[in-house]
């Protein structure tokens, strides 16, 4: 199966934090691509990259980086494909620098920027989910169990708590 | 035309910043609605509201508040509809509150996050448009051209400043 | 018995944090609840919760969360009983982003908001108790009680410093 | 009638901020006094006025200071009274100096921490009403009744937006 | 002359505070260009600006953009030219953003980051300057007279100071 | 008189706020000198004038600077006077930068720093008068004067409040 | 013999950090004496702590304190002895928090504020030699040999660097 | 060989830091020198330095510091050799304290700024051999190998994690 979202990151450091958006579309069933691509340091590729999104069907792309982080914004610039950014805490800055790099694009070329490290990018998977759901019933319906999958998982929680604790 | 985008702002007073997503919508030709919400507020109106928008067949929807920005946050909560934040410099932090309210979401309810302010509310419009162009070539033509005009904007300008400027 | 007090948080892993409530109330003899609540991935258990605390006869409530904190915020949207909160530093920013979403509320709806982490969660049980003692006397003597122990406890730690160190 | 709720600030220069907790108050018509008080300048002022509260009979205080803003804790060092702290933005650091000193007490002193400036002065004093409602059922009503109206503007801006707006 | 030092801007709302690079150039009469690109907007024109650099004679390249500011990152990941970067104060979060953008960059591509705002855009050409001086010993002379200009003007400022003033 | 105390100042654009020093000191008859002196412009100047400061008899220095603010730190190293910082909010980041660059000095060079801008320069003053207070019973009173009256203007502006506002 | 300095801590938890004042007094032969007072939770202790230091021969006071850090400033107030503050990273906010409450201190009351943790204990002592010195020749022949002992100890690093290192 | 380029630290606890830079002119055949100078424990040593780096032929200095960090500012006002400065963070604040005290010099005299940290002593070294390239064709050409080299190490990264995972 082609991939329909790509999960690029610029650095193979990066991958501990970038599975988790992996993770979440495997539980979708979204055939998904992995790449390692650096805005600064292989920046034809990135380019390369971001204008053959479109033709090779691309619909989605997450793209995570830390520090001063140019990866999301350097390939949403070279593409009208959807891109998400997840920025990553992996300066003394913890991620501040990653974020204000990637959410402050000036306008006319948007990155969707999602929280620093893993609860982004686990958000960044959902979030194109959400995406191509918008087009397609059984994802919509996917994404509803999820909810509730992650709902009834607090739920579950709330009820143990109640009851080991003994409250006064 | 029924509206496929909605922009919400959690009070008038954002009207005047959140006109910046109108505009581009109405270049790309896109029905939307425009609605006052404020999560805090009234709370009920924006669970209503969240709830309401898949079967109303909104497809994308903008949210712009400031402070603790909740707004886009509790929408998104009750929708699996892709949800924009546009943080708003409206206290005296100058929208840093706004950002990290919007843009640190726990992972599970992704809110993709704008830039502050009117760069972020034009951006979110663009986005959406990007968002519905998943599935809509002449949309994405559309977004091609716009990009077009953008950079020869830019281009223009340049040529400008070196005719008006005599260098050494 | 019944709680007048409720400690609420968005996930177990809060429960290291909050239990410092916990032990405060305990002190007091004041009968709680503890309850897991996420104010995005289980918002309608969030409103129902919201809107039941006046009728279930709950007097305060105290509400901690993380990152973009809308816990105590979205609790305080739906009730008039007091919502104390507490930010807590779970995520890379080291709580600010939790402080700011939890304190930044906009005129209309506020969160009596606490310091981030450990000592933000011991004195929303304190300012708890305080709330409860402004019509209640004992309770009052209880904590001028409260106020000397901690007093003393610092001036006998001041003795033994004084007398361990042999001064110049 | 005697004041149950006090609104003390720093400066003669706060009043055009707290104000906004006077116009709650008075609203509610909730007895109340106004005081100047440096927890600095006046420092002996700052403790017996902490220390008379309680027998005063007031209930609750709300103390609104910027810079390094002390007023709030070493009032609530020498009661037991609920005090409410408004951080002031008053310094180059825009309020974010005086939400660090207010609101980041150490353990056993809590202070109620309120937003930075006018929303939160406004807050200070709704966040007082709720306390004195805890046990006064028409207050209680009269909050509910407030929540409605501030959520009723909304709704009608709302409307006024929907119907002014000419939209695609 | 052909420009040995080029000044880049991302708009040419930019340009009244990156004139002051302009003004240094003229006073060392240092051939300049000056040119609009915008990393994001225009990202082929950066791109092929930056390629082209070296073969033009270009010796060193000043960079002005704010809020996600990878002008100056971009065009570096293109060349071996020096670039410098001047974060500029043109978003709410007052060029904070900007300076991150600009001097967070990862290791191999360095960018040479001077001051938010007019004072970085000075900088900015003194220190091409001082890079062309390296090999240039006139250079170097015309930066010591420089030097000595500057400090003449505080010591004149610091005598008129001590004589316009009556101390005590 | 000779001076015991002295004023630097970075730019004669800082005099402005600097003057709140010298009120002080007039006010307490203390003989005092003003400079201007660039840590960076007039890097020379700033050492003669550290090393020159204990031999001319000047007992403490007070030093306002902004941006990367090295002049209060640059004496400091350069003599065993005392030296007071005064942190100047005169770049885009409020005087933050200052505050940075002056109080976060290395073990073994202190720098007594004061609040940015007016506020810190006026009480640079008074804590000069305080350190020479120290061997100084006549200029003690003098200040406990001074601590009388600032108190009794407090207490002069809580009395016209109480009678110009007429409460409920 | 009488303590002529004191260093007042508001938790025993300080003590590891403020024992770099206690060595750099030691080392100067300056009697001290050590305390732990809390501005909060003993307000009184730390008032009656204020007043007494002028009667008690005491000439300067060191006080570190973390979090909302009034310490130092709620003894100033209440003495014109002059009074160094140690902000302490004691809380998640990594001493930012302390570091503002102690050095925003209004107009009127100074405290003299040193550098975040270990660095800022040991300069408080320092600047309290230089304070004491102003009157006190063989104290100012101290700190000149202190000085050159550090310089010294700077030198030899270098040398062993230097030498330790085979350049290329 | 006498050194070009000298590698500067505050403290020999930086080396860890700063030996990053070492390790690029190493790569590149540099000849450099290796110095602990303190700008403020040693200041002459540092004026000294400063006012010898073009008579010693020295083309480009690269100094590193933490906290107030000044060693770089100083150096650069009391030398026309362009100074590249590095960010270090060894205090409690993350080295943005050091960051604002390199990177915000007032106009006149620049410092070059890189990132915190250890990316930053690495791409300091990088810089200075591409200001010494400016003018060496060779050096050029070692420059273009180091980035082919570089991007190369990321595109075999980006070929192995295409291997190594198993994607939907």
């Amino acid at each position: 199966l082609e991939p329909v979202v790509e999960i690029v990151m610029g650095s193979d450091a990066d991958i501990a934090i970038m599975t988790e958006a992996e993770k979440v579309l495997k539980e979708f069933k979204i055939p998904y691509g992995l790449r390692i691509i650096s805005a600064h340091r292989t920046p034809d590729k990135a380019i390369e990259y971001g204008k053959s999104l479109n033709k090779r069907g691309i619909k989605v792309v997450i793209a995570g980086a830390g520090a001063a982080a140019h990866l999301a914004g350097v390939i949403a610039s070279h593409t009208i494909v959807p891109v998400i950014g997840v920025p990553l805490n992996t300066s003394p800055l913890s991620g501040i620098d990653a974020l204000f790099s990637t959410v402050q694009m000036p306008g006319g070329i948007p990155v969707a920027t999602m929280a620093i490290g893993k609860a982004g990018a686990k958000n960044a998977a959902i979030f194109a989910v959400q995406v191509l759901a918008v087009e397609d019933k059984s994802l919509k319906e996917a994404l509803s169990d999820y909810r509730k999958k992650i709902a009834e998982a607090v739920v579950k929680k709330d009820k143990q708590l109640s009851k080991a604790k003994i409250k006064y």
